[in-house]
């Protein structure tokens, strides 16, 4: 691909080097972006440069945040005594679109998981483990469920009950509209192991 | 999804704004970026502003260009007798890879659609007209092989004839390594039409 100018080949080289977005598709994307107007491209450019500049991890939980701390652990009306605990900023806005949690977060920024060398220490469970005391009635531990997820709630468990916490683990179970024949055997032993009465 | 600060919010917008891009993307990919240096945005966010700001198209024959005339219209080594006649800047670089034309280009910039309203007068079709002259040998026309495409072939076949100049049309039929139980039957008719003797 030495047939475009030098200012679209480096444009395709960097929509080519975000993630899931391959040749083709970044050569359609560069092209798109010069048939913008000046004004737009300019304030995409802008976004990212702003983006990036502004915004830092909390001090405290260690979501996205462009104060410090962040606008949920400045919250004066959420609950100081719940933690969930999740593996990435992103978890957090899953967990806030479904709107029925009102405690605080913590963010891992990754799992544990021996197969690719991450240990505890790779995570922020230290930052974790410091804010756990008196006033904390429960740990929900809302890693991912796999097997990475699994292993680092059962270490969190493992380090955090001594220290006199609660710690609990969302549900695994068959999804809401999700259809009994299409669900792994797994997921369907936990949903049966987790079975309530009626 | 007012859960972000709004820097990020601002940068899954734009990103949501490219063509084939949702909202899931667009939050992956702004989210990414954060974690990437801050030189490496900078490059980015530049190189957005490059391409726009730099990039036109050649006066000659529409090929996006940063200088006028384009590399391959100023390219002493090329064939200037034949015109390969395509709807878009990206068919001029598909043609390129092939190494196999060596001519000069004509980018029509869409084509005629009487259902979608576009008539010969919303492409770069006078300009194709005005480059007309005894010195052309042949008009390749590479339009897509669709509807659209064939219209504006036949279009420019009536129009150019009469002008002395001979206009060609590239091959149809079975792509090399196509099955022939999966082609659609336009083509498979296309490909027995144009059959040649071996």
């Amino acid at each position: 691909m030495d047939f475009y100018p030098i200012a679209i080949e480096k444009l395709i080289e960097e929509f080519a080097k975000l993630p899931g977005i391959g040749n083709k598709t970044a050569q359609r994307l560069a092209l798109h972006v010069l048939n913008l107007p000046q004004e737009e491209v300019k304030e995409f450019a802008e976004a990212l440069i702003q983006a990036r500049g502004t915004i830092k991890y909390c001090s405290n939980c260690g979501n996205f945040t462009d104060k410090d701390p962040c606008s949920i652990c400045s919250n004066p009306n959420r609950e100081k005594s719940m933690i969930c605990v999740v593996e990435q900023p992103k978890d957090i806005m899953a967990m806030e679109k479904v709107k029925e949690y009102n405690g605080m977060y913590h963010v891992l920024h990754g799992n544990i998981s021996p197969m690719a060398g991450r240990g505890p220490n790779d995570i922020k469970l230290r930052e974790l483990i410091s804010r756990i005391n008196g006033d904390i009635k429960e740990v929900i531990v809302a890693t991912n469920p796999n097997v990475e997820g699994e292993a680092t709630a059962m270490y969190i468990s493992k380090i955090l009950k001594p220290l006199g916490a609660k710690v609990t683990r969302i549900a695994h179970g068959i999804p809401v509209g999700g259809d009994l024949e299409y669900a792994d055997e797994v997921t369907l032993s936990k949903a049966l192991e987790g079975r309530k009465e009626i």
